[in-house]
């Protein structure tokens, strides 16, 4: 299976795509998204459509994860986050694939062991999962850390689940 | 010109239709999505996305118009809200379609004459505004309201651009 992790943003959606077979993870690629800050949110909202549907058609992941963060921001920020958010989500879907959705502390959780663990540590953990990986920056980490999260449960589900059910990501 | 106004949420988009020539304004359709609230975000993003796109199949319009809301809602429903925004200009981005923002105080002053008028005000006088239609419901009411704006802030920036200049709806 081959998922795609997204961390959205209307600045930069960090990607990461990774293959689970069995317990082994691999890395595919991972990137960062940054639409022009100037145009207009229309115009910022279809760079970032168009561009996970190019890496949709690059890689052809079979499933999505994304990045569910509320966070104390102001319903400002809040609103922008939620317009990526739901472009990520829109062009996921758009592209064929089931999206399943994760909190902050799922993700962390999965990654490092806790959710109360930092950036740093995600990054460091998500750098010794997927070694040899280069890594497009904070929010590309974020991502495949969200991949891993998707990766980590869908196994779990798979113990859990009669054969030839319709996985579904915790946490949705 | 031909403009579609949206007023979106992810439980009701609102969305209405109207022909703007010289100073008369016409309506041609209007209409509420509802996608099932109990499908997964994703699905009912799609809802929405595909919805709009079929308005935009049948009645080919233009331009695009949608409401900026911020209010005092909670983080959750701003969120929400902003997946539905994000949707709905995506859809009309996708569409070819310019996209304008409004302010809730631009509308009303558009409508009503004042940037305090209650939503029932704004009903009313998108009523008298297009005699004669049946208006699907409140979201529909407000679409209706976002397209007039529209229509009146592209009429009076004619007066202000040059001839064939790209029109900017005000309050972006």
């Amino acid at each position: 299976m081959r998922v795609i992790g997204l961390d959205p943003g209307l600045r930069r959606t960090g990607w990461g795509i990774v293959d689970v077979e069995a317990n082994r993870l691999r890395h595919v690629a991972n990137g960062v998204i940054a639409p022009d800050p100037d145009a207009p949110t229309a115009a910022r909202l279809m760079h970032l459509h168009d561009a996970i549907a190019q890496v949709l058609r690059d890689f052809s992941p079979d499933e999505a994860a994304v990045e569910h963060t509320l966070a104390n921001r102001n319903a400002v920020s809040t609103m922008k986050l939620g317009m990526a958010r739901g472009t990520a989500m829109l062009a996921s879907a758009l592209g064929g694939l089931t999206v399943s959705e994760y909190m902050p502390t799922s993700v962390k959780k999965a990654v490092v062991g806790t959710g109360q663990a930092t950036k740093d540590q995600v990054a460091m953990m998500v750098g010794r999962l997927l070694p040899g990986t280069t890594i497009a920056g904070a929010d590309a980490a974020d991502a495949l850390a969200v991949a891993v999260c998707h990766a980590h449960s869908s196994q779990s589900l798979r113990h859990w689940k009669p054969a030839g059910a319709k996985l579904v990501g915790a946490g949705r």
